[in-house]
């Protein structure tokens, strides 16, 4: 069990209090118990620290109590997240090629690789160092996985799509399904083959039945650092930037281009073959439907700014009395007309 | 074949005309063909049932032909589904592990068990009596399903969720992902370690291609009887109560927590970090941004009751008309103004 | 490598300028290299000929240059599509049932047919010529698959569930899943068995992480030659028509009963019950609860013509700038009224 200290070790920052307590386990303020170490990220919360069972905190700034073991940081949840990270364990020892596993032989595996029971891995597949399989993945031919990523059962990586290093991808993820491109021929439609692929970029995680389709000819791209929450839709010939963050049910339309640290909110729609640039944010259930320039915090459908929509869906409710008091202001308007006509 | 008087035993009520009639099968009114059962909820469609070829109806009164076998009960819909459930079949018998099931030695494995071709059991995981995988199911380390549990081909349960008696579901969902946090380092974000899990009460039924994340240190909670349909999103920490029935493609976002016996409409959004009392209807397409107290029917982005919210859109297409009156009234207006200063 | 006349051979149309030349690939203008093939569709990209560096290009009519090596098509967006499955490769040699799968004694599998390792195909299980099944497929019992199929990885059928020729699935696609069919009891609820099947046409096409759901008594249809992309959700009960278009994430409430020739923008939510005719264009994010005729392009919630709907969402954000003139036409419309009335 680290001390309070060891662990400041981790993060930098200054302990105030008694450093040499042990810490046995991590907690959100309400739920932690004696021996563990909890974190406080916004001053409001200040007056829950007193009713804490928790033996030590992180925070950016000393308490009004200086006796309680405190860590302080400048930034308290990243530094939380980095402790949470020592205590969750190590990664498990890599486990080799499993039996039940499917492996071709022109397959190139590196050290310390685990091939969980029931994955496949196809023909010319590259594996790199320290990647894990969790049972049940499928990786089509010529694939190339790269170092250190750990992919989630039931996850399918389609032929010729490249992942870079510690990509993550969590559980039924289809990485590289055909996009979906048809031309009209007559009354029926002929599938366009989409012989293009998929191109991940290091650190990027991809949340549970997100689906990223190939492209028709050329790339989808997703780029470094970029987070992508479940049940995500990115279509063919889509790029998204470094370091953008892409809530649950949101889908990307054929072609669009994003991006880097832009935000999206919970089932917003991108139309297909615009432009988003840097640094925008897009609120929740939003539809976008034209270009976007960088440095804005957005919202709707149509796109407003999101102050501009906060009021225009905070009167919508009003649009019914303000048809009826239209019509009434209508008809008086009309009447003093006629009455100032009759005076003449 | 059973007789209308024996089905009548398993759902009670009364049958009026012949209950000796054998029932070879259920289908609604307008499918049915002799031999049938059929059954009517809504007295509107009382007319149809003289053109049925069914051979005996449930229903909730008596009809105005007597002599047609009915069984009369106070509620057809639940009987029609009791009856159903005993007409479609018996559970298949159970198992055992079947050859190519990778299971772990720590695991156990009640009596009654089936884990078919596929699947995989981790390390230290409890499966109570009866409980059926289907093929190519993944149970990670520390698992735990309960009793009589139906789990559909492709399903992941990730390591640590807990799972109560009778729980089905259906294919391809994902119970225990990562939960979507990260902490903002500079321009880029540190992933923080999803350790709590999911805990799934008795009778809950999780519809195909549905994400149940595991919360961040605590649990991801769904209560006895609820029912999710398909490609549901329910992300890290929420809470949702009893007898809630959540339709297709909505999303929770973390940490909202919902009563008991509400129902979603399909596409909804539930933001993070809000609380929906008890018995709250919630119409389809919604986001709810706000705390919802219970006993309310609402719809709509901002919600308001559905009523308000149902004149709402009808008024919407009316708006550029609205926006051209307003204006004209504007010029009238300032036209009588003027008139009337002149005559001063 | 095929020279660009040989080609014209596989769509018709008319080689202008030197057809002898080798194509070596297929690209869009902006990728194209020397060998390449690319095609134009619009007439407003037609400046950007001059800059590509492909060798040759499929057009609707003679370019400027008459030097340019020309297919000259009516349809280049069709004719490109079929020179790219000409190029894309053909099928990959059938296997047969591979070492790690399990495949039922009952089952009939013809002549052609790839059973993957991982892949399990249940009692009774019929499978066509040239169906090609990837890794890890679960086919329940008494399903048929049609010929030449192409059934992606960790795709789930399940029982007595019918597909047609040709069809393609992408990965993670789950079809059969129970409907979301529910009896109130009291305040819980009693599961509807859903004993009905899911009957897909031939040439249709399905996207990864889609849910197809079996009727509760008889069959969801999809019919010949409808396109489905990802994530979508077709509830117990739905019949879609032919040559229908489904956009990603759009969601089938029950027994919606669709025509032909329609087209889904994404995200777009039917609700249950209700009927949409031919030829009925939907755009993306639009709420459908009531019947739609023939013949009709429409958008929003409620849904509205398309472009009605557009002039009521770009006058959205005038709402709280008209209800404050409103406001004050009001107060002046009250004083013109007394002023007038004190002059009598």
């Amino acid at each position: 069990m680290p001390s309070l200290t060891e662990l400041s070790a981790i993060v930098g920052g200054t302990v105030v209090g008694d450093g040499s307590i042990d810490i046995t386990g991590i907690s959100p303020l309400d739920d932690a118990k004696q021996g563990d170490l909890t974190f406080i990220t916004n001053p409001k919360y200040l007056s829950k620290v007193a009713d804490t069972k928790a033996s030590a905190i992180i925070a950016n700034t000393e308490l009004p109590d200086t006796s309680f073991p405190t860590l302080v940081v400048k930034n308290p949840y990243l530094a939380f997240a980095k402790i949470l990270t020592e205590f969750s364990g190590k990664k498990p020892a890599p486990r080799g090629v499993m039996p039940g596993a499917t492996v071709s032989e022109s397959a190139q595996i590196a050290e310390g690789v685990t091939i969980s029971p029931g994955c496949y891995v196809g023909e010319r597949v590259v594996i790199g160092l320290g990647t894990f399989l969790h049972p049940n993945v499928v990786i089509y031919d010529d694939v190339v996985l790269g170092e250190d990523c750990l992919i989630h059962a039931g996850v399918v990586v389609r032929e010729g799509c490249i992942l870079g290093d510690r990509v993550i991808v969590q559980p039924l993820v289809a990485i590289g399904g055909d996009g979906f491109g048809f031309a009209p021929d007559g009354t029926s439609y002929y599938k366009i083959p989409q012989v293009g692929n998929v191109v991940i970029g290091d650190d990027v995680e991809i949340g549970s039945c997100s689906c990223i389709d190939r492209a028709a000819l050329t790339s989808t791209v997703i780029k470094r650092g970029t987070k992508i929450d479940n049940l995500v839709q990115v279509a063919h010939n889509v790029e998204i930037g470094e370091d953008t963050v892409v809530a649950g049910q949101v889908g990307f339309a054929g072609s669009a281009k994003i991006g880097n640290h832009c935000t999206f909110g919970g089932q917003t729609a991108i139309a297909g073959h615009l432009s988003i640039g840097d640094n925008v944010m897009i609120g929740g259930k939003s539809g976008v439907s034209a270009n976007v320039e960088s440095d804005q915090i957005l919202s709707g459908y149509p796109l407003m700014p999101h102050k501009e929509w906060l009021k225009s869906i905070m009167t919508l409710h009003k649009l019914p009395t303000m048809r009826k008091d239209l019509h009434r202001l209508k008809k008086m308007v009309e009447k003093l007309e006629k009455a100032l006509h009759q005076e003449d």
